[in-house]
């Protein structure tokens, strides 16, 4: 068992969970936070949009259904707003600290969501985001895919009403769905697609094995 | 008397107005809304930040006076999406049929605010404002310039609490203040630095001997 002591890593590491909604993205998530905290490490567990309480204010503009007519790119701006706000507030003081910082979404979503999804273009998204993040990526990216018709069937097994992003046409779903293997390919070294489609045992063995490979790197 | 006729131009006109609080560009531009419309033009009138429904949502997050941890980063990109959606459904569907748009603050706001006061860079706020405009610039803009002190003395003679912005260190908007000659200066020939020190009257018939001549050029 390795033990976490403050201040030993000069940066912590951060890592990012991606996929379509319904891939169990969040629940692997739980599975890892709780795998790092057994194993000693001490993780900063936030989701996107929101994570701060001005990003979460954010967030509500952001779904708010009655807000149908919202600008694709006030959509990107908005969302670049919130992960500015928990860049600065919340990741990276506690990578400073050395700590893990562990995100369900981060800006691979925006990426697919408005650079893709809206047709605003993956170099517009990646330019503001530059800006919002400080230039700060992840370290390592899980993207957890599952193919449209299976996130479809399982969201609508969970819950009965859907937000706005929720609630779009079925075409933007489908594009949005593409895009997340679309990113995979565009950062081939950074992303880790995982295939969401198995056991959730399967698909946390999977993450924990590479995660475990990269912080023996890291610490060795 | 000119008479505007729908369709007979291109494209409208997007006059702005910027100024120190307690400058009296808001009255400037009430005057010259009501000038203008007496002149046979169709004015649409709008205000920065808000101008929408989802930009007013924007600006409650951006004055809420809760929100003093606000990073600057996050601060600009608010004000952005706000822009993006003003332009998106109102400014522009306004300016192609052929109005003129009158706003109260614009986009030199956000270079002065979070550019020169927050000191992001006016090079980093203008690259993330021509994403939230497109590229659109005004075509003119009336500078109502009074100096520190007088804004200070007019401001705390109107009302009683300030808002976030307005709460902010006497040192931060001294720079502000500074700002705004320093714009005038970056874009002397869009910009026109009037001298708000003066009467209502003195100040609104400069303003409006410049728009005058400006419509004189676009019609001719």
């Amino acid at each position: 068992m390795r033990i976490f002591i403050e201040g030993i890593h000069d940066m912590g590491l951060l890592i990012t969970l991606e996929g379509p909604d319904g891939s169990g993205k969040s629940l692997q998530a739980d599975l890892l936070e709780k795998r790092l905290q057994a194993e000693g490490y001490s993780v900063v567990r936030s989701r996107e949009p929101g994570g701060t309480p001005i990003g979460e204010a954010i967030r509500d503009v952001i779904l708010n259904p009655d807000f149908q007519e919202m600008d694709s790119m006030t959509e990107a701006l908005l969302y670049a707003a919130s992960r500015a706000q928990h860049v600065a507030q919340k990741i990276r003081p506690a990578l400073a600290e050395g700590r893990i910082v562990l995100l369900d979404r981060f800006l691979d979503s925006s990426l697919i969501y408005q650079g893709i999804g809206r047709a605003l273009g993956i170099e517009t998204v990646e330019a503001v985001n530059r800006f919002a993040t400080g230039g700060l990526w992840p370290d390592i990216t899980f993207m957890v895919y599952i193919n449209f018709e299976e996130g479809l069937r399982r969201k609508k097994a969970q819950k009965g009403s859907l937000d706005r992003m929720e609630a779009q046409q079925e075409a933007f779903h489908r594009k949005v769905n593409e895009g997340y293997l679309t990113l995979t390919q565009r950062y081939p070294d950074r992303i880790v697609l995982i295939d969401g489609a198995r056991s959730v045992q399967d698909v946390h063995q999977d993450i924990w094995d590479r995660t475990q490979k990269m912080l023996a790197e890291r610490d060795s």
